[in-house]
This record gives C-alpha cells, structure tokens and sequence, in this order.
C-alpha cells in the first residue's frame, strides 16, 4: 500500500511527532511506500486565497471552489497545492497525525484539507460521500489530546468523542469518498508516564499492521437518499 | 455594548463580507462599540509556533498550552496574538463572521482560536464551559454556505447543522464560558438570487437588532458532573 502521513505537530520531540516516526517505521518494515507532509517543517501556508491560483477564471471576484475546478482541470494550481494533491493522488492510504486543539485539527492542517481537498477532484457535482472523488482510498484519523477517555461519552461531559469528530470524519474524510477507519486516539498524552507512552506506541504499531482488517465507519450512502438529500430507506 | 466581529472571507466583495459590514453598519446605528478583526486583509497568521512567545517558560520542548499561561502571566505573547487579545478582553459580544469550509471555520479563523483563546487567560484548570475565563460575554456565529437548509437535519443526507457545529459551539465557545447564542446562517448563498440576498441581509439587521432577546444555546454545566466529569444528575 501507498501511505501519505499529514503531520501537523509544531514540536519535533512530541509524542504525537513520535507517533508519525513510529507510522513510517512500521510501515515501512510491513513493506508499504510512505510519504510524509511534515507541515511545520514545511512552513505550510494553510490559507485559501486568491493567491492559490497561477490564472484565474474569474480575476474581479474570488469564489474559490470555482477556481479550484478550473485551476485543476487547466493545471493552474498553486505548486504547494499541486504538490500535496500528486501525493494525495498518489496514495491508498490518507492519515492525518496531529494533536487535538479546540476538539478539532489544528488551523495548519485545515488550512492543508481547505486547500488540496480540490473541487473537480475531490468532489462536485453529485459526488459526495460514497460517489466521492477519493473512492477507493482509506482514510484515518491518529491524534493526542489532553483530555481522560471518561471526559468523554455519552454521560460525559464533553459528549460522544465520534460526535465531535463529525466534521472531519464524515464532513471531509467521508465527504471526498474515502473509507473512514476508526480514528487511533493518544488519551491524556502530556500527562502519562513513559511507560505508558511506550504502550500506546506499541498499540499503535498494533493497529497499523491490521490496516486491512479494521471495520470501517458508516456514514452516508447517495442511493439512500432522494433528489432533495432526505432519507428515503429509514 | 462593544462588539467584535471576527471576519474571516478571502473576497471583500462577497456576500459573507456584506454581512460584516452590515453588522458594523445596524450595531453602530444602535449605538453599540464595534471592532472588526478582518483576518485576510490583517495578513492574520494562523499557525501556532514557538514564535507566538517573545519568551519561553522552556526552550527546549514546546507545550503550546503551558507557553500560553505563562506568556499571558508575563506579558510574553506574540504582539498579534496580544492585539487579539485585548479585544477579546475589551467586548462584550464575540462574532465569528465565516463562509463555512468543510463543514468549520475556516483554517485563517480557526487559527485565531487556537492562538488567541490563550490557556490561562480563556479557561484552565477547571475554568471551562460555564466557569470559562469568558464568562458573561456572548458569542454567535454568523456564516455562509452553498448548502441548502433542506440538506440539512436528522433525515437529511448532512445531518442536524448543531451537531456538525459541536466543535465550535460547545468546544470552543461554550468551553470558554461564552453565552452562545443561535448561529445565523446564510444557506445556499452562491446560487440565490440579488433579492433573496438582499432579504437576507435584512433578517440578518433584525437578527442584530435583537441579540438581547435571544434564548441562548444550552451547554454543560459543572456541578452537574462529578469529579471524574461524569453526570451527576441525568
């Protein structure tokens, strides 16, 4: 399998920096290609602007996923973004690595899904969900956060962590087409022992060398759905 | 009241952009403060990096969240960061003005929150949701999108809008003590005709007109949970 890591941790020596250093290792012994997007160590620019584009198609008036259809049918796309989108093309397998902020990615890695996650490639049109662009790839979620697992559930207080992960498991991985793994969550991470960080490394080699055989997530299927996108079969 | 608009549309010409300036326009004829952070024109950074901080409480290891304390404590942070901040401190009402990106704010915006609701200053310790270090400050939404509201909803192919805003609304407003009220939303925005715009922006002025009255949004409450932050009462 080709693996594309999205690394956004601002500190080298991070546990979730770690984790991407442990991705590429075992993967890479599994006999898998792996590349890795190290956004920091890129000076990644993650805002969507006018600037995304060599030609526009409208040049008085930005709508922006107009001018990501156009500048990727006509090759006129940004090079940081035509970069990432070749990689992106190029994988069978998508993991974003980055440390929970705001019960969200960080604004680098957003800035990374707003801009390569192209109108005309991605999506459009009807092709949403499981008619996505990116059919046929895996996507995964590995993140670190502060927070206990009890802070989170249903009686918890910060609620059903896949309910918090909406947007980006079902709003953009699910949206583009690819097939949305069960995210791999570092819990508590600034606050553990080392013997416990060591576990969870181990448990995450775990979990990458089983790819293949994890259930994935449900969301979403078009046929379920009428013109107007409400339910048909409940 | 002093309000403060946080705008964040790469196209100054864009309905999302008349929003804010209609919101200047109606706060201001009522006699409100108002301020407007316009992230794109501003060349507003997003990315959180050890160069938010003119000082490091370690220089060796990066922990974002214990540099915010102290750089808060000790009047180290970044100038913009800082600028942000003292408007922060300065309103009474916060507004996200935003075109909706993949289902979130945008990546510039969502690195406004990661960088300016500093620890130690917007929540810490058990200074969260209705303890947060905003409280009695408002907050709302205020956004765009080319999705229409029948899309939207329990039996809709998106699902119900509040659960898709959970991230922002409860784990990022409500976490730091805002009352938040209703988001206003703008659906369908790139296709509606010059009229339903314009009626739109006319519901957005009565929408501003009122923010006293509205009921707000309702979000977790400490004493309602244990030490563990597990439901007490259900």
């Amino acid at each position: 399998m080709k693996v594309l890591i999205i690394h956004a941790h601002p500190e080298p020596q991070s546990f979730c920096s770690a984790m991407k250093d442990t991705a590429v290792e075992t993967l890479t012994q599994l006999g898998h290609e792996v590349k890795v997007s190290d956004l920091h160590a890129m000076n990644w620019n993650p805002v969507a602007s006018e600037k995304d584009f060599k030609k526009r198609s409208q040049e008085d008036y930005l709508v922006y996923a107009l001018e990501q259809r156009e500048g990727f049918k006509h090759g006129q796309l940004a090079d940081d973004i035509q970069g990432e989108l070749e990689k992106l093309q190029w994988c069978d397998v998508l993991i974003f690595n980055f440390p929970m902020y705001w019960f969200s990615v960080p604004a680098i890695l957003k800035g990374w899904i707003d801009r390569v996650f192209v109108s005309g490639y991605c999506y459009g049109g009807k092709r949403f969900y499981d008619q996505g662009g990116l059919k046929g790839k895996k996507g995964m979620l590995a993140f670190t956060l502060g927070g206990r697992e009890h802070m989170f559930g249903e009686d918890a207080i910060h609620g059903d962590m896949n309910t918090i992960l909406r947007p980006i498991l079902r709003g953009a991985m699910a949206y583009v087409g690819l097939t949305v793994l069960p995210p791999f969550i570092g819990w508590h991470v600034p606050y553990i022992s080392q013997e416990e960080r060591t576990a969870l490394l181990e448990s995450y080699k775990d979990r990458l060398k089983n790819l293949d055989s994890l259930q994935a997530l449900e969301f979403p299927v078009l046929s379920d759905y009428d013109d107007t996108m409400r339910r048909i079969n409940k």
